[in-house]
């Protein structure tokens, strides 16, 4: 089955797109996380959101929540790891999930930018984005492992279960990873070393490390790795007025299309791309 | 006083922009309707406006109306006839009013397309959109009115108290303004005829009418009569994706810069071009 659309990502673009999708009774697959976003959940005090007057982050979350669960929209509770252009479609890969949609709306929040040198590079030749995915080809290898959450530990945990020895390099204070094969450390890779596939990675401190894999376990990708061709600048998606990216079929919202990151913004904008989405779709539907 | 900012229009796009600087601090004047939306007011229900479920365009009003007063951000009640580029600021002009400001923020809502040939040829010159401010120009005199709305009927009235005759073209049903003098026209206006100023209209049924003037009384005007020089395409302003026309210092928001027509859409873009319009003032003020 193809869907019609693909919402990558649960924060208020996301929330606003699918409401109008599902208003339009669209196929369509949302992909994020069930709480919507941590990071607005802990906003104290939001007074610029036109309606909702003084409310706390976590109401709007909630409210949010009420309005979805009333409108019956489920969300597939995964990280998107690549999106491909397949012909006249898109292929996304989420967790073990493989979806095909005939558009895609990218609400997925500011990108954290790539900070190690070629990780792109060697992305499926030994680099990896999900634990899921991916741990099975480490089983009794070496392997590294970067995070920049606390909530992926328990993906730390199920790779150390897996991999003979699990380098672990938390990029957050205060790691709580427990197994006998997990080496704790304070250092940052700063580079991925290969021939074709992975050997080793550079340490900051200029050491260098012996391993099979690595897993990079993060809260968003870069733009350019979930969607080869997609044009960036300056670190946030280039659209036009219609919330169109430069690849057809494929809209973008909310704080990943650039300043202000407000949540108005972004409500605003996730209701255009899924007004160009029924668009788009109406045209090739023809 | 110069302010630093006017916004014109008091739909989701206004009230949004007004939220904005407000909270930062800006002195601006908002013009337009305390009531805010009399066309949002009536719609039944809405499910797409992210935060609030199954709400009436009614209750969407209040909620505005409550956060507005809550934050104490007084509206002007007049309707804005023109705009004037005087150097490195405007001048507005609205019923009886005068403003200066840095910078404008167009919320106006969707134009009424101009349907009177030579109208804005005539404009100052025996045209007038404000009973106002030039009704006492026409004392005992012949005029000409039209009016797409019953909520202008208290503006026929005075002209009539002024005027020696009132041609009177109601362009909806059942008006009910009562005079001796005011002739109740069921044909229409087709152009303005002068030479250096109005002397008579044609009627859309080939009739001439001499008239010393013609008042038009409509909830909109076009954006350029409002605003010489201004881009239009399609009958929108073109905007790019800060809500910059292309008049430095002039923005745009909401129902007036294109569709979709939504009030999602309308917030996000009051939310960016409040957002601009405080980096305008920050760049113009160093």
């Amino acid at each position: 089955m193809i869907y019609d659309a693909a919402i990558v990502g649960t924060g208020p673009a996301g929330v606003s797109a699918a409401l109008n999708l599902q208003i339009h009774q669209k196929k369509f697959v949302w992909i994020g996380s069930r709480n919507l976003s941590d990071k607005i959940a802990k906003a104290e005090k939001i007074s610029n959101y036109p309606g909702l007057l003084d409310v706390t982050g976590e109401q709007l979350m909630q409210a949010y929540r009420e309005q979805i669960a009333g409108m019956q929209i489920p969300i597939e509770e995964h990280m998107v790891s690549s999106i491909m252009k397949m012909g006249d479609h898109f292929a996304l890969m989420a967790g073990n999930e493989y979806y095909e949609t005939r558009t895609v709306i990218l609400a997925t929040g500011i990108s954290i930018r790539t900070t190690i040198e070629n990780e792109t590079e060697y992305l499926g030749r030994g680099v990896s984005y999900c634990a899921t995915c991916d741990g099975a080809l480490y089983r009794g290898r070496t392997i590294a492992v970067v995070s920049n959450n606390a909530r992926f530990e328990h993906e730390v945990q199920y790779l150390s279960q897996l991999a003979g020895t699990v380098h672990f390099f938390p990029q957050y204070p205060k790691p709580a990873v427990k197994a006998d094969n997990v080496v704790l450390h304070a250092d940052k890779i700063r580079s991925v070393v290969g021939e074709t596939n992975v050997n080793s990675v550079l340490l900051s401190g200029g050491e260098s490390l012996a391993v099979d894999g690595v897993f990079l376990l993060r809260d968003s990708i870069s733009f350019q790795t979930l969607l080869k061709g997609l044009e960036v600048a300056d670190n946030h998606i280039v659209v036009d007025r219609q919330m169109a990216t430069n690849i057809p079929g494929v809209y973008a919202a909310g704080d990943c299309t650039g300043r202000p990151y407000q949540y108005a913004k972004a409500v605003g904008e996730g209701n255009v791309a899924a007004h160009a989405v029924l668009e788009y779709l109406q045209l090739i539907m023809k």
